[in-house]
């Protein structure tokens, strides 16, 4: 069991990985200077576990006395919960708004095949746990960077993966396998951190039926494995020195990539579900439920900082006591804070399957929290885009606040209420503007699965019979079984 | 200490109150077919705490082993909050999503007084601690229905209570006093129960500065003293007796009251402020907060009986599986459970004033969950009608329905989806319009406060100095002092 | 040609029709409490026609000089279209918001067999326009009370007419013939007037495929026919006489009527469809989008009536400088002026088949006007109960007013702002619930065709094609062919 | 009477004008690079107006036969709004959604000064008309590219600009005067186009009280004038050849200018105003009104191109068929027709003032289209991106597309549906990028004015006796005074 240092993990990432970004193969992403910045905010997990401030909260002792890191343990509590929640929270604050981490989507993808491969193995008497057992053993000492990656390419969303047309690798599937393992082909996307990572564990993004059961695949690859392509999204902006102008684009790089699979062989051990069709779905949502918690408990940090550049823009324009900015203050307060209570409800009443000694974030409070964000963004940005007023679009350059003869003049010009520093409210505007961007508005809907996806999953969890019950009761109709909540009521009206 | 038994809460009301309902003096309010609605949503109490199945819940015994209502205890932890919270949400779902009970509202103006008194007493020498605690074991021992009133009547909104023109007896106020007591007169609208209750606790219902001290004035009263008459709103329908077309509106009936006081008198021992003005916005406050919480309790219940209904007409009606049908459930599945896990973190989250031995909701999401239901109330209803279709509007008459002439007729032409009772479907139908009322809609506004209280309360407790530091630290603006979640943090991006 | 009188009118229906309400047959629907209600609304059609102020706009001269109802003319041109919305405003303006009369849906009705026969007889040679001329000769010459019949009472929605369990009359459709007719049976619902009005012209709900073909039928049917039952909806209240706590209720009523027919013989002459399949969902399009146009015409007024409500009690509560309430009613005003700019364009900019002498409103602006009205009418009746109040819920009843023991404290308490009188301020609580009812939700929604309706027919008169080359442009992405309005238009950006 | 070329509009704006940019000063505007696509964008008004096939749209002939730019000629009829709307639609169409030209913002600040000139002169005896005739004479004859300036860049938003701190320039204002004319100094913001124009037409942005009348002044004045300065906005990217990845943002580019006056003299025979404070409303008005019916008009074209892009990818995605996708296209195709009916009733309806020969767009229905359109946006903006999918935040650069390398792969995986081409659909997703930014948000938003702008028009234009007169009558709440639409009408309902 062992904890790394940062350079260690940019030495282990130093390995010949295929990636490209913006029209070229990156040579060493250590060097890169855009990846420098996914760099930076993956490194944070390894600088906090050995600052002494921050290391009791994420590692543990094994019982050698040897370091542990937490998130590699599997959640069994409340307070495991609660525990995650808090240092997604701190990274959060530290990470303007982002968990910067190692093991963010990855602790996801563990928990996701830890529930469901035991969940497999009590219901179908497969062996799967040994597995997940042991590649949780060499995480816990070898402290690798792991993501998740989940989100098939796809193609035409009207038709299921092996009905695709012109080809069928669309969605990552089996396509070959031998003795000691499987080939895998196809391609997923929007993999997050992908390009600096060590590994990742892939896993389906959604149903599946019999007819898709070449689909229906778990594993863990490594990175740089022989047959995988990775291609970067393009980044927001060109000049990343420019922490003015672009305080969070400058920051913030999640190197999003469509990671291609060309027969890449996954040796056994690695291998956590093979073919096994009806658990498809469940690790899709598995993986969706723990990482829906994740999100939604850093998106409260995020919202704080969005209600926060509200409150600042809207004392610095003097604005702060008009009653439609007060409003929308108001707005952005609730907004905030009851992402906080609906997220942290998730973790006060966690699930446990029957027989199982895990547990997972309640589904139906994770999947509102997600919900809640997603649905509610858009208005947010608008709200704090009315606040701040048309300079957002309109503010110059810090170019020509730092230029000696348009400096007086800004200076002058731009300080908005009295005592209020002309750069500090260039500094917001140039903030609100980088914060409600198209890629924040698809980020949020998108991001941890599409608002579609929790409208299902929720309809799903309802307790349509428990609210058919209520219903019945006052409407007087009758009906052979009742909810257990519903049933053997006194009678009401009461006589009296 | 002592529970009431039904019978002797009936005869307790007897006691020539002046009660006016639609142009008449109410002989005996117990004996008056619309004020026996009231009466058995209020007698719920007792029946149920005289009923072995739910008296542990109800009540508590007392060192004598004597029974104790548990309400009219204070609350000293969570799980006093959740205690009630199941009380009320028991009561909802016997009540039709009204938690019936003789101390609904009074229960919070009973937290209040405590709350604010102990808090005067610390803070400012008073005395009144003893007054109250002298008050509780009264409830304790005669187990009254007590309501709380807090609404005033109000004039013009834009001026302040001793502004008022052409008299200032537009909220409650001290216009005498002698060596035994005050005496009061003003008006109180929205009393609800009120024509049924045994007593009711006066508090005002806003902040007030000192020329408006005579209004700061906080008191018990019994229903029937003298000077007090209450005239109750109109009801909803007139054909009570029909629970097939009035589900809802035959059963329930707050007789809500304008109560008016013409120079009542009050002794000392039952004045809990009297001209300690600073303080009746802290009166005013914690009441709501309590109320507030006890609402966001039974709408969870109201709100499981509107999505019911919501999933029991799109059965009916053959559309479960229309994709914008379900997006409706999905939707009000979120909003009911949303709901409750918003108001229980109210009470996993209870604060304490410091040198306090009683706790109260936070007040933070106790708002947000008031907020929350009311805010999309409209929008449920909208859905609901949406999914039912115009037979909200149009259906026959239940007369029709058991006219021998037309049933044969109806029961062919009304069933819905094959397999469904026409009955069951007309029945639905009736529901959603009684639901769905200008009533229910106004009431989900207003009732524990209006959507600006609680936007002013939200953004009175928002943590701004936090969000401000959030949206500081990402735009790098300097501060001198930093709020302590943000202050000490490491520079972001890390140096790797 | 000729105009009836009231007194013709009201002879004309004492006619043996078979009627139900709340449980009984009618015997004469002039003498009926509740039908006089309908009565008086149907009636103002009559009345109007023969009051020389108001004659010119209701009534032409045949080239006898004789007098002809202008609603029962063809339309031909845009001011047909805007003297019909003079019309349907004006009687809105008398009737409370709805307009009165007794060819409202008729018009509509009459307006869409014109089209869609006109069509059929261009397209597949058939002969209906003489049918329908000969039955508008009629229409001029005896000018009845004539309604549409359109939505089927339905059964199962996930089902198509034929297919449904356990019987196939959920839809009308043709179920025997002769030489000289056809005989027809199932239901209607949701039938307006019906009661009270001479005949109907009864037309499909929906697109038929040919399995379906028997209920392709369009035809008109006196509603005393032999084998038609009509059942009518239930009232709202009771005391029909209070026009001070029910002032809307207590003056309108639509008598809306389940219409069942049983082997109901129609002559030929009145058949104008009767199994072209093809053009049912035409009969329908052409119904609906008359009958939205009608309904935009009428809701600007009710809007009026909405807003004015807010406005009113705005004053009388002292709220009309408090800037959220401000907003509320700007809000109320841009709802109410933009339904009538909608609307009235769908009359600037007809349409007309082509080789047709026939307009019909723009469908895409009539739909939209619709849509708009019923998306925002549930967000209209919260801002009004915001700004009114919990005196909605909870003001006496006017007998209290008028009760002499009670009135001078009802004076003293309930005048709201000084200067106002308490009796106005209660009229404006009692309007505001009458008119934020279930029922007008419920209407506003499913009346002219619900919001899903709306929705489909705008996508349906999208103009895809443009809006595809709008964004190809942009975007640099060629096309084969190119919508004309983005067709050879200069580069951009142009060199310079 | 002339119309310029191309040519020599970019002579005439190389004249020593200072104009910063991104920390330098710039030498010659019409060799910027990034000021050539603003150049581009305002070019556009001298091509088509010499361009045989758009002539006749933008210039008339004079009485001898010479030439006359339409948009510089005054506004008399509703065929004169309608020509603007359909040159301003044409010029979108060709713009990507904007309506380049160099006579934007100057037309309507032309009609302000035009109406509120002829007002004043009416109302007081002034002699500006004469001033604004010899302008106008001036403009046909140069044909300049003329600009509006209003908004001033403001201070603190709770202080009148005589009352700012710690100086009064922060809304332009008189600071001397001789007898040839006066001297200004402030500053106004969001000046679009102004680097590049010829001159400007300042206007105040708000009403004044006398106090402030020395800021209650308009007038004309060159661009290069001594003692201006102009600091241009940043623009959105650096990359402006890159028309794949950024569609929009390398194609326009407004250079909004904060314009700062140091003393600039201004000859009499430009000032249009000096000193009428009470007329300082009346022109920020007529300006607002002008303008807003502009962006009603361009909006049009926008929200065809972001519903085009809807579209678009919905087919590439294989979406088209998925309800809820189909509601939102149904969606964005109803906000983007809406907007085109609420303003051209603005041109059906226009207003003139008594005794003018002028007209000017109705206010009510410019208002509530830029309301409507600003109102909705975000909720557009999230529709769209919530159907095209994270491929929006991550889609490589269009650099990995023509990298040989990856090619073969992004041909492979981004195609979407079968037969649609990868760069197609990557071009697809950069273009929602591109028009989903925090730029169009906030543009949208404050752009011709805020939210609280048109809140405040609508309501201060709403027929508010209008009303309530409609809500009394339906109440029967008596009135001393009627509104003449609810007076004299026919008692209802009528006795029959």
């Amino acid at each position: 069991m062992a904890i790394r240092t940062v350079e260690e993990y940019k030495q282990s990432i130093r390995d010949d990985r295929v990636v490209y970004f913006r029209g070229e193969r990156i040579k060493d992403v250590t060097e890169h200077p855009f990846m420098q910045i996914t760099l930076s905010q993956m490194a944070l997990d390894y600088i906090v576990a050995n600052d002494p401030k921050y290391r009791d909260l994420f590692v543990d002792e094994d019982e050698n006395g040897e370091p542990m890191r937490f998130l590699h343990k599997p959640e069994r509590t409340t307070e495991d919960l609660l525990r995650r929640r808090e240092i997604v929270q701190l990274m959060a604050r530290m990470g303007f708004g982002i968990p910067g981490g190692s093991n963010t989507t990855g602790k996801d993808a563990l928990n996701a095949i830890a529930v469901v491969c035991d969940r497999m193995d009590r219901q179908t008497g497969s062996n799967y746990r040994e597995r997940v057992e042991a590649y949780r053993q060499r995480l816990l000492k070898e402290d690798p960077a792991v993501i998740g990656a989940v989100t098939d390419i796809k193609g035409d969303r009207g038709l299921r993966p092996s009905k695709q047309v012109p080809h069928q690798d669309y969605y990552v599937r089996v396509v070959d396998r031998n003795k000691d393992g499987i080939f895998v082909s196809g391609a997923k996307a929007h993999i997050s951190l992908a390009p600096l990572a060590n590994e990742m564990i892939c896993i389906p993004c959604r149903r599946h039926k019999e007819e898709d059961k070449d689909y229906a695949v778990v594993f863990s690859v490594p990175c740089n494995a022989k047959g995988i392509t990775m291609i970067s999204t393009d980044h927001e902006i060109d000049d990343i020195d420019n922490t003015f102008d672009y305080p969070y684009s400058s920051s913030i790089f999640f190197a999003d990539a469509i990671v291609i699979f060309d027969n890449v062989f996954i040796p056994n051990e690695n291998v956590f579900m093979d073919g096994e069709w009806k658990y498809s779905g469940d690790m899709a949502y598995a993986f969706g439920n723990s990482h829906r918690l994740f999100a939604d408990s850093y998106k409260y940090v995020e919202l704080e900082i969005l209600a926060g550049a509200a409150f600042l823009i809207a004392e610095y324009n003097g604005l702060e006591r008009v009653s439609h900015v007060q409003d929308k203050l108001a707005w952005l307060t609730m907004y905030c804070e009851a992402e906080e209570a609906l997220a942290e409800q998730a973790c006060v009443k966690p699930v446990q399957d029957p027989g199982s000694d895990l547990v997972y974030p309640n589904p139906m409070y994770s999947n509102i929290a997600k919900f809640f964000f997603a649905e509610n963004y858009h208005q947010a940005m608008k709200n704090v885009q009315d606040i701040a007023g048309g300079l957002v679009c309109t503010v110059p350059s810090s170019k020509d606040f730092f230029n000696p003869e348009t400096r007086e003049l800004m200076e002058k010009y731009l300080t908005g209420k009295h005592g209020i520093q002309a750069e500090d409210r260039m500094r917001a505007f140039r903030l609100i503007k980088d914060l409600t961007s198209a890629w924040h508005g698809t980020l949020t809907i998108h991001g941890e699965g599409s608002l579609a996806t929790q409208r299902m999953s929720i309809l799903a969890l309802a307790d349509v019979e428990r609210y058919k019950a209520a219903a019945r009761r006052v409407a007087r109709i009758k009906s052979d079984k009742e909810h257990p909540l519903y049933e053997g009521l006194l009678d009401y009206p009461p006589k009296v």
